[in-house]
């Protein structure tokens, strides 16, 4: 399985940044993963969210051309993880694409970048900061690969 | 307004628990806090989950008699960001009690803590780490906390 993690900018919180490797280094024994941090709009006032929005979409749409592009989102499907791991072994199963899986920034994913999911998933009702929900994503996807596997992992 | 936060056990990934004393000492600036970790059952196996469980209430009941009782669950009832920033306003203003916030250890909690909760939420459909869902709830009252008083917060 081929997976592509893609979203605008580094983690800068420390601790997030190291949960971020852990979780990257797990999934790596388990599948071909990419953790790619596309170019993060800078300098422009919040006002200016449709501007920044852009920009930002520039930098993904250059990793979604061969992609299954699954988008995060406050008001997405929600799933259990159980589905979810369901979901992603159904994808694995019938398509050759990567699975890339979109975060979008401070102010979230332009139209144009939702526009072209395959699905558009939401870890929670809740709003998390951008930076933890890249941890939730990860976390949630390596369960999703233990669960596929049999694995025993923490509940 | 006085929060209480309860689970079995240290937090023992280390960012994991700089992430708790960092949300801790920013809900501390807006409320009173204690973050009570309480007896944890220890060196028992896995399949004497009633047991564990049991052994796990006795601690946290210890710090439930005069609270408003929230218990954290996976079917609990899901509620965005606002609704829950709202919920606990009115509590607050309706209530002299301290918020108690449960969360359970790695096999959850015993049907008899769960029992007393006044409101069962759910973070998410899916099913983080106990240590992750940990942060999250406290990421989720400090967001709820800066939503009451106006104060600008990351998205």
């Amino acid at each position: 399985m081929r997976l592509r993690f893609l979203w605008p900018g580094k983690t800068r919180n420390r601790e997030l940044k190291s949960l971020q490797d852990f979780y990257a280094e797990r999934i790596r024994a388990l599948a071909d993963v990419e953790i790619i941090e596309t170019r993060e709009a800078r300098g422009l006032p919040e006002n200016q969210a449709g501007k920044i929005k852009d920009l930002e979409a520039v930098g993904l749409e250059k990793h979604l051309e061969d992609a299954y592009i699954i988008c995060l989102l406050d008001r997405g499907t929600e799933m259990t993880s159980q589905e979810l791991a369901r979901f992603i072994g159904t994808v694995e199963r019938n398509s050759a694409k990567p699975l890339a899986f979109v975060v979008g920034g401070f102010l979230g994913l332009a139209d144009r970048v939702v526009g072209r999911a395959d699905l558009r998933v939401s870890l929670s009702r809740m709003t998390f900061s951008h930076e933890l929900s890249r941890i939730m994503l990860l976390e949630q996807i390596y369960r999703a690969l233990t669960i596929h596997r049999g694995r025993h992992y923490a509940k």
